[in-house]
């Protein structure tokens, strides 16, 4: 096979990532839940959008790449819900890197390694990159939910210290979107959107 | 109000493109239409899988925001179907128009300038960065019909000379994805799935 039949291959399986559903809704559109594709394009635009807020160095279009690429992985093991606490965390981890292995597999050898490798950077969040990346994945479904009534949070009664927990990326790369996102969440909390155990 | 809360605003209004529809069908999602958002997240990572095939001096990261912003006009202006004939092209033009002022033109002045002339480069096509953001917004479709019995082609009765003429940005920036889109085409007229007048 010609490197360019293994990367049409991997172009045609990402349309299978449209069909993967989060929690989240799309209220313009009926309210329908969101698809991982499209949110993966929403928080890679944001990214662009709030580049400005980073106080550490970081190369935006390497959050960017991984944004763009960090829930493909989907596509084998589906999404897990941020707030699943029955989930076997373990378990899942396993099966997103035999995902990791087999979709960015279907590359060619370089672009496989470094695709997998940025994808492992996202994941283990320890670059400033990937923790502006992680934060924007993470920061998107708060104002959506606060525009929203709460949205999947209520829905699924999350608690403020999930929340924190979650957004806890921005702290150190971005400070005033940190602030933003404390501040919206003891609104949530007095909104009664959000448990305050 | 503050530059974020215009940022935020401009962010939540994205959720619009995911409500707006075009001809081409999701197959692994029961066929159901595909929607501008998630396509212009696999247009940009497309972008990123074919980077090593442009011959010009092309910045891929220029070319990928483009890709990420370029239907964003559609919210208020909608998708244009590329091989609609009846369509009053310079309507259209004034409506994209109004609407990227409108839709820009939420973020911070400095920030609706940059996207906004990010966005006439890309509907220009006169640089080596647009053409290869024009040529991937075009070859998708393409490889995605191919991958799908024709798709939007056959059910719209399309000719070969359209599909020809919508993938020509390809020619200059990257010949060896054109002369990947030519063969397509003539397979294509053999299978019957484009109309060879």
């Amino acid at each position: 096979m010609t490197e360019l039949s293994q990367q049409l291959n991997f172009i045609l399986e990402l349309d299978r990532l449209k069909a993967v559903y989060r929690k989240t809704t799309v209220k313009p559109d009926g309210d329908r839940h969101e698809n991982s594709a499209e949110h993966s394009w929403h928080i890679a635009l944001m990214a662009q959008v709030l580049k400005d807020y980073v106080e550490e160095e970081v190369d935006i279009t390497r959050s960017v790449n991984m944004l763009l690429i960090h829930d493909i992985v989907e596509i084998d093991a589906g999404d897990m819900f941020a707030f699943a606490e029955q989930t076997d965390h373990d378990a899942q981890e396993q099966k997103e890197l035999a995902a990791a292995n087999r979709l960015f597999g279907l590359l060619p050898e370089q672009q496989f390694e470094a695709m997998k490798a940025l994808w492992i950077e996202f994941e283990q969040a320890q670059t400033a990159d990937a923790r502006f990346a992680k934060g924007m994945d993470r920061i998107l479904p708060l104002i959506q939910n606060m525009a929203n009534g709460g949205g999947s949070w209520v829905k699924h009664n999350v608690s403020k210290s999930q929340v924190l927990k979650r957004n806890a990326y921005l702290e150190q790369v971005t400070p005033k979107l940190w602030d933003y996102a404390c501040q919206q969440i003891d609104l949530a909390v007095k909104n009664g959107w959000l448990r305050d155990e």
